[in-house]
């Protein structure tokens, strides 16, 4: 029997073992006193790789929004960010619970968010009105569709918050994705934006972890809220060694994921009783919506499962593929040919 | 020189006379200890006139909208509620710092809340999601439109809500301008509601309070909740006193308010350069757009300033006046004069 | 039959007639907005009567003392009080639900704090540990005891609060009771704290309301924490008139308080099977200890009750007396007499 | 050169090579959707090894504590646990940011809680009082003492936590210290708890985590408010798999760093000039107090750190030496003659 194809998400990569071997000749040390080089090593490399002072590594993409809008945000102000955010909707309300920020949602088509939305949900604050005090991007768009933020709207984005002297902060779980379809150095994203974070678990397929960089100050303030949420870790080397091997062998071959998720996405999209959303420069998220009447999301999970492929239901009538360095092309084959056979039997 | 005509809010009324003097006779006693008389004679009261088993009074109905939140939400937890709501946008972001429950917002479009919206934004909760332990509804809605909700749209959401088991509350700051206008008691509008809130110092003229109502258990809850917060008072009884008249004396003259603004409605809605918006049942709030192109809320504010008027600024090109007891005739007849006058001139 | 004569707290005091009857003539306005003159004259004097810059009108002690560690501390700092303040124990908890500081203690004996323990529980802050933000005090000390804090003592705290850059909140509740017995003016105590608040409704016998005092910065941001909490009120002129009454007329008289409260310990004092505890500048608050064995402070309670006499239970054998302006020397003798009476039949 | 000896912490214990090998033939999955056979692996080992339901692996014991907290108690309740609690002092006030309850705190002395204490500070609640809604304990106690709670005292602490119908929580960091000690089962110490956690980190010389241990419906709520503070991991096999080496070959052996602090607490008892507090079950834990006039801690630990010795400052005039699995005898002695030579030269 083949294996198992998982598409659900990128973040079911397991690990090269070469990026484990990593682990067994790291140097370990108790990273809560600041004695693990090699997380001191991993935190140097991607502060520099992102263009900011400095760097901390998290348990989690959870974990580093959550700490970001605590260090950034003073309990009961207000951030704005995009209505279809993670940290908003798959955060477990940490929002209200941990950070303690009100949200104010923006529309974002197509990866561009709308600017007059932006400002006219800014409160320079009143008796009656909470002031805002960051906004909240998240880059690529969105973890059903993948879109990158064109530079154009974030460099608006960029100057609307300086006049209002608000910080941005940058949700890049898949930040790669998006600088190397952009063709553009991570640092030139970055360089609009005041702190941003990374996960080191999706397309670089690392185990565990996210990076969290900005500022010094930032990150100084970062590291007493993560020690504060328990996420405080002692021998994380072996956490930080198959990392830096992600960041040394895993971001170049991301433009392979984007490259075959459009191949997919157009393959899927000449497919009866299919349609793919077009729209936004799109990276390794495809997520086909059904169009017959008779059928929906859950049938044809069912469906592909049998045939060993795996797929997330994110709607009635949508799913979710997600492409990463563990699909081979003679798999996407045969995610072809099953969505023709569903699709026939309609 | 006339005195100054105040339409900002209907918050500025002064008490009646009749009403402070009830004050003088009131019998005190220290509230925190439950020993007030005047304050258990008015929760009963109020109670009564709801149709509710237990009622509170706080010192404002952001407290009231605050401790509801609070009693029938754990921290971080997701409240539904309409996207213009005052608990969202003019109580400091308290639903963040104080009640700590995350905010998913729906469409209100004349008073009636978009149902389907309200599903699809309903969690039941799991390992990433909170799950939603309110929805929050305002009746009126807005307090730049004043709308009512319709019976139908109240008895349809009360049905959704029974279905997912979530339990409704109903910031009725100005509930009685909807009561009065649909010609149907109170107590009949709050059986499809769990528990409600009234401002005793909009349209009813009271310096000071709120009254929170619902189950007997929710109000032993809230009674904690607001001693929490510091609103326990000692002789509440100067608070409850005029209050009672209030219930008593000033209720069944809202129907004059509401008249009255659908009087200056109209009017404004003939004077050129200006537009009235419609659509759904209206109360005693009138917010009248310019429609010119050389002329914005701040200039029409400062003229009618020098007139003797003052209305209040809620966006560039829109201002609002609220009705009430303290607004005669001959006073909306200057305003009209000095809004046709202002066309005039442009 | 006579008058119950109510000895449980100074809360109890019902507002003299004189004082009420200034609610009929005060200006009113709508507060939120600032156009209150009645509530305005009531922060200005009561700001120059603590020589402090400006000054806030609250609903209760509890809310004027959350606000100030919520306008001193940011969330997740430490402060430092005495361990048997009011702020620790009978405020709900709101230290962790509202104010969200970690409260550590030190012993304070006849309102003595111990200078020792408070400098070694301040910290710094790393990354384990949050750092102390203020030093909390209590003058009285301690709702059972009612003890003034030496003047050499607050000095000396201050200069430890100086050395580390801490800066120190006062809840006087019954801040006046401590300036009349030291025969110095509240401003004379208060030029040792950053911020003060005082009780309006203990034995000034207002009905409603505390006043918060400090510095302009610090006004404007527990005005923005007293409004997030729902404390701001509309025409708050009828808390705020009696409230001026009871600064013009309440404060002097407090001396009489203090000296019945001492001719009453004293009397007890002589009474078999009960002891007083003395030590410290005490003021108007008497706890008698049962010494004998056979009985207890519900058996006294219920003796007294039936004699027309309450107190507060404080401990399995021991009880608290408030003295305050509506105790006559009458009822005093009254009260010697049913605990000459109560001792003499064990 | 010799290799540095370091006692300041059993946290800077490195993992033997076996241990971290099984990282490479771990099965991995994604964690956060229970897919990671190697942590569900890990926790039902350590739920049976502690006589409990479930278990859930967690990045630290801070984690674990604070998801302790929040899993037993709703925001603004009260907990009751030692002065010296590593809780209280040593987790950033995330009692009050995290957490969000009350501490209060009782005194230990030897390992022994006292009981009247405990139950003085017990509150039922009431408008108020929050209510105490748990009893949390640490075992071994005090992480410069290290002594075991006698099984006597904790099973009285269980009688009386039945009384009030409080649930009670173990703070076991170093619990294995205690059982081995102690000479009987984990589960027969954690049969007087409701839920307990250990660190894999410390004597056990896993690299990261801590294990939380509870009923299934505890840990049910406990994974959620992990997720919700952002500790939730993809392949956190990773961790798992060196955490089951230890379970299987680090707690047996945890009796010789007991009995090894018990041979360096004697011969530094006859050193002049040092003494040794005795008293208690103690552990792997060893605080020497300097007892000469002329020097402090900051001295002894510059003279150490010359001979190749770390120890921890922890007062002005005590350092703290934890023996774990890398210091050897040969370092022991090392350690003894330098403490001699350092007496020598007073």
């Amino acid at each position: 029997m083949n294996k198992m194809i998982d598409l659900r998400s990128d973040t079911v990569t397991t690990p090269p073992q070469a990026m484990l071997k990593e682990i067994l000749t790291a140097n370990l040390g108790d990273d809560i006193m600041g004695e693990d080089s090699t997380v001191n090593e991993l935190e140097k490399q991607a502060a520099e790789l992102l263009g900011m002072e400095d760097a901390l590594l998290l348990t989690s993409g959870t974990m580093a929004n959550q700490v970001a809008l605590m260090t950034f945000c003073q309990r009961g102000e207000e951030v704005i960010m995009g209505k279809e955010s993670h940290i908003y909707n798959l955060e477990g309300a940490a929002t209200s619970a941990v950070a303690q920020v009100q949200i104010k949602t923006v529309q974002v088509d197509n990866g561009v968010y709308d600017l007059k939305e932006i400002e006219k949900n800014i409160n320079i604050g009143d008796i009656q009105r909470a002031k805002t005090s960051l906004i909240s991007l998240e880059n690529t768009y969105n973890l059903n569709a993948g879109q990158i933020i064109p530079m154009d709207n974030l460099k608006e984005i960029k100057l609307l918050a300086n006049k209002y002297e608000i910080p941005i902060y940058m949700d890049g779980a898949r930040l790669f994705n998006a600088s190397i379809e952009l063709g553009i150095s991570p640092a030139d994203i970055c360089k609009e934006v005041d702190a941003v974070q990374f996960c080191l678990t999706k397309g670089l397929a690392a185990p565990i972890g996210s990076i969290l960089a900005g500022s010094k100050e930032f990150i100084d303030k970062a590291r007493f809220n993560k020690q504060r949420l328990g996420g405080g870790m002692r021998q994380a080397g072996i956490i930080a060694a198959p990392a830096i091997y992600a960041l040394n062998h895993m971001i170049d071959r991301l433009k392979d994921d984007n490259d075959r998720a459009d191949w997919l996405a157009q393959k899927i999209s000449d497919i009866p009783h299919f349609k793919i959303e077009t729209g936004g420069m799109r990276t390794n998220i495809v997520s086909p919506i059904i169009t017959h009447d008779q059928t929906d999301s859950l049938q044809l999970i069912n469906y592909l499962l049998e045939e060993g492929i795996k797929v997330k239901n994110i709607a009635e009538k949508q799913v979710r593929m997600i492409v990463h360095y563990q699909i081979e092309q003679e798999e996407l084959n045969r995610i072809i040919s099953a969505l023709e056979n569903f699709s026939s039997t309609l």
